[in-house]
Parts: C-alpha cells; structure tokens; sequence
C-alpha cells in the first residue's frame, strides 16, 4: 500500500500529530530539486521522513535567500519538537556540550562574526548563559573552526553530525564510522583501538552480536545519552568519588550482558590503576615545567610571547593549554597530556594493548625523558650566563612548589634549611 | 554462447582488429603454466582477456628467457595499442608523470643500471627527454627505489599498478584500497582520510550512490585524467589563477551531483582558505631557515655535509629538499612540508577534521614552535663563542631577506637604518 | 538430526575419544549461567566444543570460587590434550615463545605475585627453566603488564589469543583482524602494511583465492606452526646462513602457489638488501651512542640514572634497551631501532612501499640526523667547560671504538698515530 497525502493525515491525527505545513511545500521545492540536486531528493523519498510527508519546509524554512546563504542551517532547534526524547537524553550527555567545549568569547578577536555572539548569549543579554571556553578556539582562523574544530564539536546542536542528511536510515548512525568521524585520531583514536581491540575484531567477523560497537556499550538500550558509565571528564581527570561509583555500577550492567561482573569490574579496575599510573607521569612532567617557570627559564617567557586569549601572560597547563606560540617543552608536554595519556587510558578501558602500551604509556615515559632533558638544558644555559647564584635559584625553585601545593610546609622547611646550610 | 577462437577472430574483424598472435602461442605457455603458476592462469581464463582469447604472448612477448629474468615487464606500452581512449587520458594526468617526477639523472651513480638511462633520454639520444628529477631517488639505494619509490612512482608507465595482472575484474581497481595502495601514509593519507570524512562512512554504510569514493570525484564518468578538478600541483602549491578557476568550475561541478553548487564552491573556498593559511606558517619555518644559512648558523652548514645530488652544496628546501644528511632544524621543516602541511590541505578538501586539525594544523604549529626553538639555540651558540659582533650579524641577515624578495626595499632600508642607529 | 548425548559418546567413540566428564557438568553450570552470563552460554551452545558436549567443566575445572577469582583461566595445558598437533606446532613457532620474550625475574621487585615465579620456574625448583627476560617489564606496573604487555604475549600459553572463547567458529580466528589484535601499532604494524599492500587490496575486493592474507603466508596448509619461512629473529636480526637458508625455501615454496618462484627469490632478496642497508643506518647511530658513553658524555649516563633492572648501571642499547629513565638521544635510537627499522623490513617483506619507505626508512634517515644533532650538541657542551683536552678525549673515544669491535688494529693504531701527530 502506498502511504497517500490523506491516508498520512489521518494516521498522524491518530498519534497526536498535525500534518507538516512542509508536505505541500515540499511539492513546490522538489520541483525544481530533483533536478538540481538529485540525490538529496531521492534521499528523502526514501527516509522516514519522505515516506511520513515530512517535506523540505519542515526543516529548511520557506525563505530561500536564507537557505542559498547557508544562513538557515538545520540544526536541533529543528528535530527537537518531534524527536523530545532523543534531545533530552542527548543534552543531558557530553555530546550536549560539544560546541560549548569548543568555543570560547570571541570578543577580543578581530574577524569575528556577529553570529557567533549567540553561542554564549542570549540575545539582548550581556551575561553569558555558559562558562565553558575553548582557548584554542580563539587562536584558529574562522575557516580552520570551520573545517577542523566545530566539524565535531558542532555534535552539540546538530543531530547530522551522526544521522545522515536527507536519507534517514539508522544503519548509517549505527555504523561505528559514523562515530569515527570525530573519535579518532591523535588526541583520541576510540575507533582505531575498538577495531584491534577484541570486541571489534569479533564485531569484524562474528557480527554486533558476539562483537560489541560503540553502540553496545555507550547507547544501550538505544538511549542518546552516550556519557551513562563514564568516570572521568572528557580531559580524563577522575569524577569525584560517588558519580565514579555510580557511573561504574552502569557500566559493569553493561558489560554484565556478556561478561560475569566481578570480571568486568576487575577488568575496568586494572584501567583505573593505568589511568591513576599515567597521571602520575603527567604530573612530574608539568611539576618541571611549571618549576621553570617559577625560574624565569623557559624559553620564551609566557611574557615575551604573544598573550593567551583568555590568561594573557601567564603560563597555561591546564585544559586551556596552547599548542602554538609556546615553548619547546611546553609543545612535549601538550603531547604528552593531550595525545600519550589519551592514548593509555582510552586504551586501556578498551582493551586494545598496543594503544595502552606502544601509542600511550612508552610515549608518555619517552616524552617525560625529553622534558627532564630539556629542563637540564634550559637549566645550564641559565648557569652559563655570568652571575647565577646557584643557591637562591633552589630557592627560589623551592618556594614555587611549596606555593604550587607539591611540596608540604614541613618538607619546604627542611629543604631549605638543607640549602642554606649548604649555602655556608 | 562460449566464445570459440574463429568467433573471435570475427568479432574482432568487425571491430578492425587482427587476431592476437599471443592466442595460439597460449596454448603452449597454459601446458606448462598451469600447473607452475595456477593461480595466474586460472585468473587469466576468468578475465576478459582470457575470455577474448587474448592470450600471453600477446602482452609478455616470447622471449622466455627475457621473461625469467624480470626483463619482460608488461608496460604501459603493452597496453596502449588496445586502451588508447584510457591511456590518453592518463597521459595527460598527474599519474602519467608518475615516474618523471620520482626519477632523476643516474650519471654519477656508482651503481646504476644501463636501462636507467631510458626513463629519461630516448635510446641514442644524450638531451634528456624530460626535465623533472627528483633528488631523493639519486640519494637512494636502488633496492629502496624498487621495494619503495618506483613501487608507486611507475604508476606512470604501468597500468598494473590500479589493474590487477592476469584478472581484468573492474572491481579489483575501483575499490577505494586500489588507490590506497599508495596515497596512503605520512606524505599524503587521503585513504585514511576519506575513510573517517562524511563521504567515507556513507560509503561504508550506505554504498557507493550515498557515499562518493575515490572514483567518484576524480574519475568522473570513468575518465583516467585523475587530475581534473585539482587546483595545486602535487606539492601543494597552488596552479595560476586561471588554471586554478577552470579546475574549480570542473570540481564543482562533480560536487553538484549531490550538492547545491553554491555550498560546493563555499566549502571548497574554505579549503583554499586553510591552505593559504598553511602555505604562511610554511613560509615563516623556511624564512627561519634561510636566514641561519645566511648567518652561517646551520648545524651542519651544507658545505659541511654531503652534496645534494643535483645542487651540490647549496642549501635546498623546495620540492628537491631531502631528509638525510641534513640539520635537525631542516629535518623538522621536512615534516612540516612534507607531512603536515599535506594533511592539514588535504584533510580540509577532504572533509576530515582530525587530518585537517589535528594530524595537520596542530603538527604545523607545534613544528613551527621546534623551529624557533632550535634556531635561537643555534644563534646563541654563535654568540657563545668570543669575538661575535652582533650587529654585523643582524646585517647580514637583513640583507639575505632583502636579497630573498622577503623583505621590500623601503622596508630593508628602514631596518637597516634603525640597526645602525641603535650600533653608534 | 539432533545431536544427542547419547548419539555422541558412539560418535566420540569412533574417534578413539571418551565422553568427557565435563557433558554432564555443564548442566549445573548452564541452569544458573545461561541467565548470569547468557552471551557465553549461548556460543557455547553453538560451538564445536557445545555440540561434542565438551562442557563447562572441562575447560573451566569445578572450583567455583577459583573459577571467580579469576584463579582458574584456561591455558594450554587444559587444551592441548584434546589438541595435539596444533599445540605442537604452535610451541615450535615463535608464538610458544611468547610469554618468555615479555617476561623477567621478578625476585628484585617490590610488588611481585607469587605465582609470577612460576613463569620461569618449575614449582620447588630454583634455575629458571628459560633464559629469556624482558627488561621492560620489570619496570613496568602490574596493571600495564596486564593490559600491555602480557595481552599480546600470553599467546605462548592462551590458545584464546586467536581463538575467542566460548565460540569455536573458525571464521573469527581465521581473520586477519584476529591477528591485527598484536600484530599492529608502532612497533609491528603487519596488519595495517598488509591491508594496503597489493595482496591486502586484493584480498579485501576479491577475496582470499586472490589476495592472501596472513594465513595464506604464515599458516600454510593450516599449521599452527607461524614462523616458517621467517629469515630473522624478532628484533629482526638475521639468522646464521643455513637456517636463513632454510627458511628462505619454504617461503619461496609458498609464494610459489601463485607467483614464479625466481620472481619470489627476487622480491625477498630486494627484502634482504633494504635490511641490511636499514641495519647499517642503525649501526651508526648506535655507535654515536656507544661512543658518547665512552666519553662520559650522555646525559645523564647510566650511573646517574635508575639502574637498568637486568645490568644494573651498564648502558644497554640491545633488545633488553628500556624507554625510560635514559637520555634523549637514546630515546631517539629505541625509536629508530623498534619502530623505523621494523616498518622498513617488515614493509618491504609485506611490499608496502608507504612503510618501507615513508614510515620507516626516511625516519630511520631523519632519526640518524637528530642523533648526530644531539651528539653534537653534548660533545660542545662539555668542551664549554673549562679544562678540556681535545685531544684525550679523541683518544678515549679512538680506544672504546677499538675495543667494541668498530674499527680494526690497525686501523686503530693509525688513527692514534695520526692523532698524537696532531698534539704536538
């Protein structure tokens, strides 16, 4: 039975729905469209969409101008009043922070577009509606944001970010390539480790049965929100206790659908400890720079560079790190915290040895011997200028970390009372 | 019907072809072929030369003994008489300079083969009949050459580097690994990249019709010029404006099978956009460079190291740069050249925003941070030793970009001044 | 028909097997399990193992509590008597080695395990039943042994390295993401070399008949015996003539199913120039080293450093060399050694020309600029401090070269001659 015009209307009456002031539009539009863009039409006539009545107006609007612009992009706003449950689940998940991770104030910046404004305000209102900032959003090009950053971070406000455009069957979305599309790479490479791991080389061969996707595990039971089970935040810095607990008790569920628990809690354990290990590593690599720093010897200065756009002249290590117009051993450790540790832990929780090993933790103990000898270095050129006092230079070292929290007031005070004794 | 030798002959009568001697001559190589190579014969007599009787003397010759001895390789000239529409176009591709743009001059090489020489000069003929080389392939062993370069290189002349050998199956060459099998890797990973764009993952999901491959943007209509459409030589450096325009108007046109030409050419635009960008940071990496060889500061300087085989020893960082023999700093611009700034471009054609971003942009900057790194530590090095006037170095340097058009008249005049001022 | 328990203990019968006790066993464990753990219930009972009634029992033993704390894992030695020849072959392979490769005496740590011991040694007996240790793993956690090191390398002993656990479909172990789980990353990266190489391309769009996969080449006619046909141990070090002579044979016999053998004998003799060549590469860079230590000058030298947990404060840079707590230009070799060299010999046995050149022997070549780069710097570093002679130190290094075998007596006596020539 073909689904004709009327026969929708009443089935949509039936669940509630008024029929789509876009259907008859749609006639109009394809008229033309199937001609010029002939494949987005065919799309469509055969999504759920299509095959509803939903037509082009539903989601592109009627102004044309706008479209042709590419001014009337379709975003949640959008899908939100048909799809209100996906959209709850998906805003309550990290994917619903995508692009507030991603951007920053753009205010200080000179080609910035008066639309942009929006991310962080409502309009009219100056106070910002979130705080979250992306540094390095505010050092790249608009075009670079384009191509690069806000591809995926976009995830945030635009459900085709994973279902496709006009077609609208769900075995693209479910296809762990669509997840590909933004974790991989250096700084997180989920797809890469998934697909040599155990679980994607039985999902290769025997199928999403024997072998989990994506899916299995951070959508179960098809929910939007992909962040159930996480115990860290998306820089892998542990959640506090009792939201870790939580989230593993979820995740053991999941894992308890194939696997006895006290194995999948023992298995996760053992990434935990991985985890806890390499932020030790990252911890003794940044403690060195930071100790340069307190020593005026990094090269350059956070002062004689150009300014950070959101701390301006002082050094950043945290989640607002940049990777440009910095230091050498700055440059190792931005590896280091952002690509190596990603590495292990990921790794780690899924399975995959090399990527734990080889890609994370023998490249984060690989980078840590650069750092200490770059800060030997960066040390003896100091020394090599005329006029260094060794000793006031410990000191000095001293007091920054005692100050910074790494070294305790009793352990400061019988440090330095070593130095100056050795000073006499 | 099974097609018997004397239809054959007909057939290809009607389309003004002589019987291939090679069918005969089959006969006998089969007897004994297919019990020594099984595989090769049994793929022949599935393929469609097989079924048209077209046989192996027809495209190995019957020179046996040249044959066992690797000398009797089925080239492009084999080829060429029955596929002229598909070898035209391929000649006039980037692919049909395949091996010109990865050989070089042997003349002083001590080891060099005496059929060398043909790649360049035509028999009896001492002026070469091409004048592109490429200085690694001098620096390379000739086992190097042929287990790597010429592997992907001689796609020039070998239609068996996409088409399979004795099976003619078309699939085998369309499928995306085909073209894989060398633009992959650190220099130029469109595979990778195309894998995990938009385009890659309807591929996977969703088939060809959805999910454009290889094929279907740079061999539209079936075409071999696999070069229409592109808008930069194979260095990344961007044709004149004119060319540039036409191949732009080519591209969006391909686009235009699935999408609004309007957004086409607006995300094609942006491309352009990170590749200018990209093309500056490159710039300002060579500029460093350039100006410690003017100072002398190059660790090795190139009179000290071993000569580059085409410009002795002169400093080379144009498409002849090599990667041995060189400095750290040279190393590092290599990779920025090389690898980076061919992600970061191709990433941002290709929709891909980790190779555009991460893989590429992100390497950029942080290449670029090393560069200056290394290059103050080579100018304090300078200045370590006793005797150094720092003003006449800074002249010196002012005047080398001068001379390199990096720095206007007006400008270097002004410099100059302000050094000399700042000198009494 | 069904199979009965009846209907197979006549089967097993035939066969020369008796029923095994687990059959009746495994109705106990399967009334709680197929609600407990319902995945693994399920393949069992589509597995060879289910359908023979080889039950729960059988594999997994009946102490429970054992069974739950991960005590009682299935190994071996529980498989091997119902699997004679594979385990067999796979013990005469490198794969039986494979525990023994990535493990070490424990004795000298802090947090060591009791049943660690018996790795090496036979319960109540104190010399170690091998001989073959793992620097690195002695220095690294528990948890990274765990999710590292030992997932790849309990292949000696855990047949479910390849074989997943509760099914016995042989489609899973037979692809060649099954080996990809180890034989992938930076310092083995078979799995990504092969899917781009022309066998990977044709095997993905032509099947296996067409393009071999891992088996076709390691595991001919099936046997689990993996490292026929392999000429070099796995640092890649060549083995004495004979058996490399041996092992060439049976490599060019199976090539031979589908190729010419003397085109076979060609391509690997290429394979064998490009490692002696690569091995060349890396000789100079570990004499750089070598010749630092001599000198005094690597920094720091291993007497200023943690101890190496198998040779103490003697620096090591053979297959026991670690990648932590070194220096820099160390670090630069280990990458060189483990990963360049490795993707250039296994690329050019695999012909993967982007991994025998790009990956692996242009690194191999930049690599070797950085650590003459390095060396460099840290013999001017300590010619800054006062009190110098040139000269010694030229003579230290002239005699440690001589006593390591780098250069011959004679040569030796006249370098030194010329050199005291020189002081005067």
């Amino acid at each position: 039975m073909k689904m004709t015009a009327p026969l929708m209307v009443t089935l949509l009456a039936a669940i509630g729905l008024a029929l789509p002031s876009g259907l008859l539009a749609a006639e109009s539009c394809v008229g033309c469209h199937a001609e010029k863009t002939p494949a987005a039409v065919a799309q469509w006539r055969q999504s759920a969409h299509g095959k509803a009545g939903i037509g082009c107006e539903s989601c592109h609007g009627s102004d044309h101008d706008r479209i042709l612009k590419g001014e009337a992009k379709v975003d949640l706003t959008r899908c939100a009043p048909c799809h209100p449950k996906a959209t709850k689940e998906h805003q309550a998940s990290r994917h619903g922070l995508g692009l507030h991770t991603g951007w920053g104030c753009t205010r200080n910046l000179p080609d910035r577009k008066k639309d942009e404004c929006r991310f962080c305000h409502r309009q009219g209102d100056e106070a910002p509606s979130t705080l979250v900032q992306c540094a390095r959003f505010l050092k790249q090009s608009s075009e670079m944001a384009h191509v690069g950053c806000n591809s995926c971070h976009m995830v945030e406000g635009s459900c085709d970010s994973c279902h496709s455009k006009h077609s609208t069957d769900l075995a693209i979305a479910r296809d762990p390539a669509s997840c590909a599309k933004c974790h991989m790479g250096p700084d997180h490479p989920q797809w890469e480790m998934w697909q040599t791991s155990e679980h994607g080389i039985l999902n290769k061969s025997a199928g999403r049965k024997l072998g989990p996707d994506c899916q299995s595990c951070h959508m179960p039971a098809g929910t939007h929100n992909v962040s159930s089970g996480i115990t860290m935040n998306s820089g892998g810095v542990p959640y506090p206790a009792g939201q870790r607990a939580k989230a593993r008790d979820e995740m053991v569920k999941i894992c308890s659908g194939c696997h006895a628990p006290s194995f999948a809690r023992r298995e996760l354990e053992q990434g935990d400890a991985v985890r806890s290990q390499s932020l030790a590593i990252l911890k003794e690599a940044e403690e060195t720079i930071l100790d340069l720093n307190t020593l005026g010897l990094l090269d350059p200065m956070p002062d004689h560079r150009p300014p950070h756009p959101l701390s301006g002249f002082q050094l950043v290590t945290d989640a607002q790190m940049l990777y440009e117009d910095t230091s050498h051993i700055e440059r190792l450790f931005f590896k280091m915290k952002k690509y190596d540790y990603a590495k292990t832990v990921k790794g780690a929780y899924h399975q995959n040895p090399a990527y734990a090993h080889w890609y994370g933790n023998a490249e984060l103990k690989m980078d840590l011997i650069d750092i200490k000898s770059e800060a030997r270095r960066l040390k003896e050129r100091k020394k090599a200028e005329p006029g260094q006092a060794g000793i006031e230079e410990e000191l000095r070292s001293l007091k920054g970390r005692f100050e910074r929290g790494a070294l305790s007031a009793g352990d400061y005070a019988k440090e330095k009372a070593r130095l100056l004794d050795r000073g006499n």
